[in-house]
């Protein structure tokens, strides 16, 4: 990354920040324009569809997909975001892996609170199954809050007792709505997007009153991850959520489970976004698909 | 990995230990025989040369190689082990980058204790730059003991007012001569290869009574990692050294360095060396390879 790369990516992230009430309608249009500022690839194409009862998104590379399917999650704090919004992380990894994604449009909050999120993206799981995908070819991926995401269905399909994914992949991911890691202090105004405040603000129409003490809130510091897949947690060091992985990470060696750890400094959240701004966004997709196409491989080949 | 894989290479590595004292030639003698197992690809051609006032062997693709240096430092608790008995691995990062590499032949422990083979490395990299090479096409790598001379070289050349190289690679590094990470205990008996007493005794060769708390013994605990190049740390987590990796990348982030902390569960030390034996050793390469194309392209693009 060069400094002057550095310097804009900062300037980009530190949007204005509002002064006064927003309204939950304002809030998801800022986030659709930050978002319809990143790069999409032009070698995919999508369509509209549905699964498991919920909007999807489909994302093929253009020659067509080879076998394997992304079920990615997008960001957006639980309360705003759609596929559309995550499009150009999840067209990157499709044109980069030759798989095809599925991008689930689940229910936010704060009109449909904790657990919608995690039953929709759940029963987008299960209706792969259901029409026969193997697991084994099947790899979870999200970003932020989707990334959460992607560790907490893969908890609660083991829990309903379903076959495990392939692998995990989780962009700055969120773990801990404890909002108890060291990061959340040490990396207070370093970090360009979040304040603890706008944790506090999206967490209250999230889960409200619900104990965030919970693996389905807060896997970083309270789940068993025995029997997880493998996986692959991206993070920057200018994230107050950078604890998140550093936390989970530990929690997967702990129990056994394959787990890469891979840290880009001074960048910010979500910064594989960034592809066209930052050279660090388009090498960590790199590496996150040749994780994903390693372990769908294996799993061919199990 | 399959059940079967894991249980010939537990068995493999779990090597009958020696009754009674072992002459220092005896404990060179069988680290040679083990070594020798391990596969080293077709397409490398090798010639043994000097660098840096030490014997080193090149090592090339058949092809001939690509723009790019791979520095490699080979395992053996700094007193056993050379180029060859680290061949497998120097040729598959060779083969796999296209990148040619230069394995040192350091001064062991204990006729040459510390720090004569950190001596031996950073005149090694000095060599390189003298003769015109550019530190940003050059990458450290090695492999346990190797692994620890990757970052201590790095050290002892950021003291010395030498540029940093591109990137460091390290599989299962020893990173801690004074072994306080959880993992020497909680690791004892799954740990196939080493016990404490290993240590101990190869420890009193290398550096005897000199303190361990020092950052060229013990990088993991004491190094200021400040203005490291991006380092990938791999290790499994059936080691004793596992908390050697995983302390020295906390390190690496506070310092504000690019790290990947890559752990595969249920492998012993230096796993890669199992090309053949055990699918995740090839797949790590690959991922180790990636990383080092990365590193050298960004090199040449600053």
């Amino acid at each position: 990354m060069s400094k002057e790369q550095r310097v804009r990516v900062d300037a980009m992230m530190r949007q204005p920040r509002h002064e006064g009430p927003v309204t939950i309608e304002e809030l998801r249009a800022g986030f659709r324009a930050l978002m319809a500022r990143m790069k999409v690839p032009d070698a995919i194409r999508t369509e509209p569809t549905e699964l498991g009862g919920r909007p999807a998104l489909r994302v093929e590379p253009d020659e067509g997909p080879r076998a394997g399917t992304i079920l990615y999650f997008h960001g957006g704090a639980w309360v705003f975001g759609s596929p559309e919004t995550a499009l150009s992380l999840t067209g990157h990894l499709v044109t980069k892996t030759g798989f095809g994604a599925y991008s689930v449009d689940y229910r936010l909050a704060p009109e449909h609170p904790f657990p919608a999120a995690i039953e929709d993206t759940l029963n987008a799981y299960r209706a792969l199954l259901d029409r026969g995908e193997d697991p084994a070819a099947i790899v979870f991926a999200g970003d932020s809050a989707g990334g959460g995401l992607a560790v907490t269905t893969c908890l609660a399909a083991r829990d309903a007792g379903l076959p495990m994914p392939a692998a995990l992949l989780a962009f700055s991911a969120g773990l801990d709505a404890t909002r108890s890691g060291q990061s959340m202090d040490s990396k207070a105004g370093i970090d360009p997007v979040f304040t603890r405040a706008d944790f506090e603000r999206t967490s209250a129409m999230y889960f409200g009153d619900t104990d965030p003490h919970q693996p389905l809130l807060s896997p970083a510091v309270h789940a068993d991850l025995t029997g997880f897949p493998p996986m692959l947690l991206q993070v920057g060091t200018n994230e107050l959520l950078l604890d998140d992985s550093t936390r989970l990470a530990a929690r997967a060696r702990e129990a056994g489970v394959d787990v890469v750890l891979d840290v880009t400094a001074d960048v910010p959240h979500v910064f594989q976004a960034l592809v066209g701004e930052l050279d660090e966004a388009e090498e960590a997709l790199d590496r996150a698909a040749l994780f994903l196409a390693q372990r769908i491989r294996a799993g061919a080949r199990a």
